[in-house]
Formats: C-alpha cells, structure tokens, sequence
C-alpha cells in the first residue's frame, strides 16, 4: 500500500538520484577500480552497489562522506548526453555491470549523465549540480545480489538518506532512531512480551507472561463491546477434514498457503487456514429463521498459514495466528446497519487506541470483470456499492474508492492505520460476502415463509494477535496504557522496615484485579526507581516512614507526574476508573 | 477406576449370575435350538450372549422376562456338580461355543450348575434356588461378538439388572431414566451447547453460542482464581517442530496417541498432545533465579489426541481438548505449600461447583521399580510422598493411597468426582515431576549462587473443557446455576403495548453484561413461560400492564419461586451478586 500522506516532490526524488551518482563518485576515488552496479534514489533516500576490493567498514562511511562533501563543495554541474550504444560499451569497457545494462537497454542509444570526471549510464533526471545535494547521511552498509539473484555476484550496497534542509534530515535521522527504539522485535524481547524457540519453530512464537496479560485484555476488551454489539461467541476446532476445505474452495486454490494435511485413518486433515467454513457450520447447524437475523458469530480463532521462513518477520508475518474474527449474517434489509456497525466498531476501537491516522479504502467491482474476476450479480453489486459508499459519506468516515479491487464476493473496505511514530499497518478488512451462502448452501426462512440466502460479513477490526500487539509495541512504543500494561504498579519500600505496609497495600490492589509487583529486594530506592521506569511499568508506588505513618502512599508515574499523602483506597479507586474507562494513565 | 462406593456384596453379584442362568433357561424354552455364549453378573445386573435362529425384538423381552419369573416361581436348587471334559463334550455336544470353552479351561474336570432342566458349564457360585431372585429387569438387546472378536460369530447379547428388593429395582430404575434424561450428548444437543460435523470430523466439538457462553465463564473462573493464586499466564502455539516431542520424549513412545506429522520445508510439524513442553520452553526463555520460584505458568492450552474413531464419546472423549493446564516451577523447599495451593484450589472448585462427592487417590511408588517403573530417586520419592501424605492428612483431604501407581516421575494425586445424580468421573490428576527439569535442562539459580533444577508440578483442576462441561451438563441436569447459564433471564411482555417498557428493562440488564433474551414474539405468554422453561432459562421476566403501571418487574424462577413488585434495579443488582457470589440462584 502507498504511503498515507504520499505527495510526489520530483525534485526530491532528483535530489536524492543525484546523491547516488556523488556517493559513486566518492568511492571511485577511494578505489578505483571499484565496479559499479545501479544506484537508485529511494524512499527517503538513495543507494548504490559496488563490488569493491574489500569490504567496506562502517568507518568508511565518514571517509565517503567526507569525499562526498568535496564534490558537493565544488557545485559541479549534472550534464546529460547520449550516445551510441556501441560508444557506451567503449566508454564502460572495465565496468561489466554497465555492460550488461547496455545490453538490455531497448533501442541504439544510451544517455548519460557526467558531473566533474564522473559518468554514469543513467536515465535522469537530476538536479542541475552536486551544490544543489544539501542534506545527506550515508547509514549502513549491507550486501546485495547483483540483479537480486543468488546466483549473481554479491556487491556491497551502501545506503544513504537525502532531504532538502538539515532540519528535515535531523527530523528524520531521530524518527529513525526512534522507530528501532520502537521495533516491536526489539521491544518484544526487552519487555519479555513474546519469544520464539528453535525446537518449536519460526513463525510460532511463545507469549511470555506480560505477552498474555495484553492479549487477554484485547479479548476481554473485543468479548465486552461485541457483547454490547449483540455478538454470539463460538469456538470452532483448530482442524478439520479436508472435505470442508474442499466444500469452501479453499482446496485447490488455497492450498500453497496451507499446512500439508495429516492422514488418519485414511482421512486428510488440515489445520485450518481461516475460520469462515467453521462459522458457516455453525450457522448450518439448525434452520434458521430471519427472526434470528443478524446472525453475528465471533471468535478469536487461530489460523495457520504457510509462509516461507525467510518471509517471516516478528509478530508481523508469522505461521499461525490468532484472528478476532466474526462472521455476520443478515438480510438485504438488514446490511447497511449491520456493516455500518461495523466500521463504528472500527471507530470505537481506534478511540480506545488513539489511533487518530487511519485510511479506509472502499474496493469496488469493474463491470467489465462481471462473471470473471467478480461473481456475476450486477445489481446487487450496484446496490451494496452504493449502500456502503452513502452510509460512509452520511457517517463522516474518510475513504477514497479504488474501482476494480474488489474481492471476488462482494465491495470490502480495507483499513489502514499509522502508529505514534508514523509507521503504517494494514489493520484488517470488511468485507461482504454474496457467494459463500450459495456455496454452502446456507438459508433461513423468511417472513413469507420462502427460503433465502443471508448475505455474509466478514470482519476483524482487531485484526490477529500476532500483527496487533505488535502494532501496540511500536505505537506505545512499550508505554502501554494503564489497563494494558502487564505490571501496572511496582511497590517500592524504602527501607525493610517497610516491607510490612507494602505487603498490605499489594494486597489491597491485588485483590482488586490491579496487577501489581512488590520490589521487596535489598537494593537502593533510586536504582529500583530506575528499573521499574526502564521496565515502562506505569505506577511506582513509594512507601516509606511518612507512608507508613500516615497510612499513605506516593505515587510517581512513568509520564513523571507524581504526587504524595495519598490514601491507599484513593489510588485504588483511580486505577480501577482508569481500567473501566481504558484512559492512557489514572487521575491523581 | 472402582465405584466411589464400591462394596462387596457376593450375595447380590450370585443372585445377577443366577438370573443370568435363568434367563439362559428361559431362551432354550423360546429357541431349543439356541447356542449359548456366556452369560456373567455384570455392574447393577447380568447378560447373556446367545446364537438365535432369529433376531430379538424388544417384545421379546417380555416373553422372556414371563418364562423367568415361572422358573423363579418354582424355586428351583442350584446343584453343583463335577465331571470330567470328556464327559462334559458329551453333555454339550451341540454346543459349539461351550466345548471351545471346555477345551481352553485348565484341568481334567469342569463344574457344571443345573437349576430343573437347564445346565450350564460354569464355576459359580449361585444363590441357593430360582426363588432368590426377587426382582429384576430386562433392559435391552446388543449384538457382541463371540469373544469379542470381529473374526467370530456375532450372537445377541441380552442384558438386565437385578437387585435384592423391588424398591432397588425402581430406585435404579429411575436412576436411569433421569440419567438418560441428563445425558450430556441429548442435553448437549437440546440446550444448543455443542454440534459434530461430518465434514469436520468427528471428535472435534464444535461450540455453539450456549456452549461458548459457558467455557468462556469456565476460563472467567479460572483466570480469577489464578490470579489470586499468583499465577502467570502464557499462550503457547498448537503446533511444533518435531524436535521438541523428541526432547520431551513424546516421540516415539507416544507417538501412537499423536496425530500424523506435518512435513514442511523437509521439517517435520506435529499438533501438540500436551502443553507441558511449550511451558518448559517459557521456563527456558531466559535465565530463572531463586527470587523467581514458584514460576506458576497457566494456560487453557488445546491438546490434540488421536483417539480410534470407534472410541469417540460424545464430549467426554474427543481429538481435541482445551485444558484447564498450569505447571509450578518451585523449589524443594517451596514444593508442600505448592503442592497443598492446588488441592485447596481443587476444593475451592468443588465447592463452587457444588460437588460434594469426590475421592483423591495418592498414588506412590514401590521400592522394587525404582530405576525401572520408577525414576531412581529413591530419598526423593520418600520425601515427595511423605510431604504429600502428610500435608493432605493435615489438611483434613479424605484420600486413599494405591502403592505402586505412581507416574514415572513422581507421586501423583488423582481426583474423581460424583455429578449430581451419582455418574463418576475421573477429573484430573495433579502430579509431581522430577524428571522433566533435567530432561529439558531447567535450572535457576539457588540463594548460594549454584545452579539448581527446579520440581514440577503438573495439575488441571477444570481438566479439559470438553470432559468438564460434558460433567457440569450431566451434573446439573441443564440447570445451570445463574451465572453459567447460557441465557440467564428471558423478558416476557404479557402483551405488544408491554415491548417498549421490557426494550428498557432489556437494556438496563444488558448493560450490565447480564445474558438477557427479550421474547417479543406474538405468542401466548403460557407458552413463552413454558418454552423458556423447557430452555432452562434460570429466570422469567414477567412485565404485564401492572408492570408497566408500577415500573416494577415480576419474576419467576426456574425453580419454581415467584416475587412481585421489584424494581429493575433491585432484580439487576441481585443478578448481579449472584453473579459474583457463584450461587446457584439469585435472592429475591
């Protein structure tokens, strides 16, 4: 998906080509016999590949920039030209890579762009000299394939960022070390959130304690306001004969991204890829009636799909996955209510997680793939096109329509969020569903005592486990709301003579549900502060002889603020508000 | 496992064996042709297998039952007399499966018993004449196998049961018909709580809405219970590398209870048969100190167990099963107190669940299999086994102990209840590991700073969801009590211009996450009342013109209690105390 905020800024892109060419220049001076590969400009910035004599150190990186700045300082021009192939392959004679590219260039001519003693084979554009490169900073060195492929020589790929001011380069270079900071493998690790283990295998991770705390709170959380939606829960099992997989199509067309089956008793199981077949079971398992619609099963179902281990990457593409899926099933009458509760839900839920950047895209049919890519129901297309796009207008929900990428059921609306530090997920999709009725044979009886088939939504505006909780550790950046936190307060007595009084006010807490530590250790006050603020544990409770005196406590939160002479009760009764009310922090 | 109340009472089994004669006797004066099986005292009563010229019907059953009771009446001697085999071939020359008999018993002479006409080849013993037999009843008809084996004749077996006095009879009589009325497979499919399908497979539970309602407050209880117990939480994947069962042992030696392997990119994967290796891993997934211990780690993990298709049953044994499964890493020093936290939370259930009935077996090792049967451990499993005897003696837990029964790796606690209307079932077991540790290298550091392995102890209170609410529908005969009812409390307006006061009741109730169902339907409120009855829906909400007048409710239990003149919010907060209280019902 392209970025949210994407603008096309030519000169940027320019800018940051133009960079490539002056980096390949530096390292032709360094050495000179260096062969080079391409050098693209990116996002945020620029590349080039270079077999070299030896591999590059990241101290390199500061001789580079420096020859780089040299080149810049002299302001030298960017002066295109083009000419015959065969004069290119002259003028490339002891640079193979180029050769190659000429090679494969369509037509007689080449063009080329040359600043200072420096020619490169390049289509431009560029801007019009190395002054105009303001703001660079050349960021890690890592290997490449030459062409991508294994079997090609590896070169050296040296990559670089590029921004019209140094402000804007500054801005960056501390998103960046910001967003590693974030990395959700990162956090993942250091606040013992998930891990995964050789014997068990990539892809299948292991929720570590704190890891289960989050995702049982997004389960009560999803059980609580899909109860207040009217959803019936179901659980389904984990693994089915293959005629179910065979009866919902899923086999043959499914079938690279699904587990091998297992045969016993000369019957194929297959651990299921998704939960819609189990859903529709439920639904087929007594006749219904249209008093019984909408018809809203959900679950938390866990699903398995084969992806290749070198595609595999955290929580975010995994081999099994845990989905807070519903399936609802409903009258034509019924559908534009049903799926605008829906995109509410969405709503209420970026609410709670101050998710305040999304993007909803509404995917429409082409009339032209009617019967082909799109099952062949003009009208009802028509009908729940505009149904959708009016109920979005009328409700304010921004969208921007994309004609011709539509499932092959039905209109769906893909959901794209941007966490605290602007980096982007894909959430989850909503999508209508006129073909798996049919295919299933699913009906109910209708008020003239006919049989119809229901229309289906599919929805799972939590999307997986797997993908969501890793989105909060990047978006939280591990400060984790009060009621998500997997220890919300850490007690800390002063001195052991204290330990007592912290013993009661932990069990005060306790008994309320509140997860809390006791930091009884022999270890100074100051360093246990340190460690529980270096653990993101909200709430730092501090009891010494004032506290127990007085029966208090005080409080110094992971935001900073702090305050004394609290009653134990008091602070109780905020934490408890703050879990109902899901409220980042607690009210002192 | 042997009844709760096991008693030997040889006279009775006599009596059931000489009933079974007198049957035998009965069918040869219906079919003189007839080839007689054998025909044994059994649990409640005896059977007879018998080679006819035709197929019984149930309306044999009385013919039968009116020839025995003119044998009884005739009072006929059971006489014991002996011969020798080949005297015995003779007198049974056209009984075929007599003289296989005759030819396997060891000896020269056999025993026979003659009561009037009638011989059988049998070893006794009898009670004195046909006349003892005061009260007995012919049940059904089954085929069986000759030997139980697939390859032999299929005879028809009939059974019935017999006992000292006709008030026994009628008492098990009823017994059995309230069992089958209780039968968690017709309750399980009447209340709506869980379907099988054939395209799924069978084993493998599909849980509808009702019966979601009730495993998730199952896992509600549990998750409570454990966190005031100090138990950490962890989520651990369905499926692994082989390399794991092989570091567990699981393969190959269980490998017969597993589901077949997965092959992935040239890795073997299998389903998980247990959880307990996954919560080893967790151990494992960083270094544990003593500070750390007990490490409780719990999970309502599915286990996948290949079960022969002839031996599913119902709920109570399936493919896959969800257990209630925690393991406690502790110290030796901590392992009493451990040890005891889970019988006490064993009987914290029971009495939640209103089991009054249960019996715990401490199963110990015996001397001479140590280092066979039986890790070689010998002080360990003394030590072990004396904590474990005298803890439970303290504690006042009634329990037998059984020499020689112990795992491999430890004493172990099994637990078996009684429902409600006397079935039995064996609940769970709660074990002690020192074996595991080692196998899977789990250490900590201990206070002196050397490494130590930890003890385990395994346990599951609620065992699996499928065997626990196969018992609780059994065990409360449908009638949940009010906070695991799947549906707590229907709103019954007398009438249409009642609707829009029971919307408001409905949501005041719902509001507050109370399972409330409003019956709008045009239908005549005697059967509404009748129907939810039928759906033993704990509570009635009856809201008629005086009602609506007073803004009261009034109510009608399931169990029959009555009260008018409440307000909503009173029966709301009654709720929801019963809710939290456990309580079969609500107070009024």
């Amino acid at each position: 998906m392209s970025s949210l905020n994407s603008k096309t800024d030519d000169n940027l892109e320019a800018m940051r080509h133009s960079s490539s060419h002056i980096m390949a220049q530096a390292v032709l001076e360094l050495f000179p016999d260096a062969k080079l590969g391409i050098g693209p400009a990116i996002e945020d910035g620029f590349y080039y590949d270079f077999e070299l004599p030896r591999s590059l150190i990241p101290e390199d990186l500061s001789v580079i920039t420096e020859k780089m700045n040299a080149i810049i300082g002299q302001d030298l021009p960017f002066e295109r030209s083009e000419i015959t192939k065969d004069a290119a392959r002259r003028l490339f004679a002891s640079q193979s890579f180029k050769l190659e590219l000429i090679d494969e260039l369509p037509g007689n001519t080449v063009s080329l762009y040359r600043q200072g003693g420096f020619t490169d084979l390049c289509k431009g554009p560029h801007v019009s000299s190395t002054g105009q490169v303001k703001a660079f900073k050349l960021l890690s060195i890592a290997g490449a394939y030459w062409r991508g492929s294994e079997k090609r020589p590896m070169l050296q790929r040296v990559y670089g960022v590029a921004f019209h001011t140094s402000q804007e380069l500054s801005d960056h270079l501390i998103q960046l070390e910001e967003a590693a900071k974030r990395d959700h493998r990162k956090l993942g690790r250091e606040l013992e959130i998930f891990s995964f283990d050789d014997e068990i295998g990539p892809g299948l991770p292991l929720w570590l304690p704190n890891g289960a705390v989050i995702i049982e709170e997004l389960e009560d959380l999803a059980k609580d306001l899909e109860f207040r939606h009217g959803y019936a829960r179901v659980r389904t099992p984990h693994i089915s004969k293959e005629d179910l997989f065979l009866h919902s199509g899923h086999l043959p067309y499914y079938a690279e991204s699904m587990y091998p089956p297992m045969e016993l008793e000369g019957v194929r199981y297959y651990i299921k890829p998704m939960n819609c077949p189990m859903h529709h079971k439920i639904y087929a398992s007594k006749p219904r009636s249209y008093r019984e619609l909408p018809l809203r099963l959900a679950e938390y179902g866990t699903c398995y799909r084969y992806e290749k281990s070198g595609e595999l990457f955290g929580l975010m593409r995994v081999r099994s996955m845990q989905m807070n899926d519903a399936h609802i099933y409903c009258t034509e009458k019924q559908f534009e209510q049903e799926f605008m509760a829906v995109i509410e839900l969405y709503l209420e839920y970026f609410k709670i997680f101050n998710i305040r950047e999304y993007r909803m895209r509404l995917s429409t049919h082409a009339p032209e793939g009617l019967g082909k890519k799109y099952i062949d129901s003009p009208t009802l297309w028509l009908k729940t096109e505009s149904m959708v796009r009016e109920a979005m207008l009328r409700h304010d929900v921004p969208f921007v329509e994309i004609p011709d990428e539509a499932a092959f059921y039905g209109p769906k609306i893909d959901v794209q969020i941007k966490s605290a530090i602007g980096r982007e997920f894909t959430l989850a999709t909503n999508q209508v569903d006129f073909a798996q009725a049919e295919r299933f044979d699913l009906e109910f009886t209708g008020e003239d005592g006919g049989k119809e088939r229901p229309l289906i939504i599919h929805r799972a505006p939590l999307s997986t486990h797997e993908r969501f909780v890793g989105f909060l550790l990047e978006h939280y950046g591990g400060d984790f709301p009060f009621w998500l936190a997997p220890v919300q307060a850490v007690i800390i007595p002063v001195a052991d003579r204290h330990l007592e009084y912290a013993g009661i006010v932990e069990g005060l807490l306790q008994d309320k549900g509140i997860r809390v530590k006791l930091d009884g250790r022999a270890e100074r006050m100051g360093n246990k502060i340190r460690q529980a603020q270096a653990a993101h544990i909200p709430c730092m409770l501090i009891l010494g002889d004032k506290e127990v005196t007085d029966a208090t406590v005080s409080i110094r939160l992971h935001s900073g603020a702090q305050a004394n002479d609290l009653t134990p009760a008091a602070v109780l009764e905020a934490m408890m508000q703050a879990v109902v009310d899901k409220t980042p922090d607690f009210n002192l």
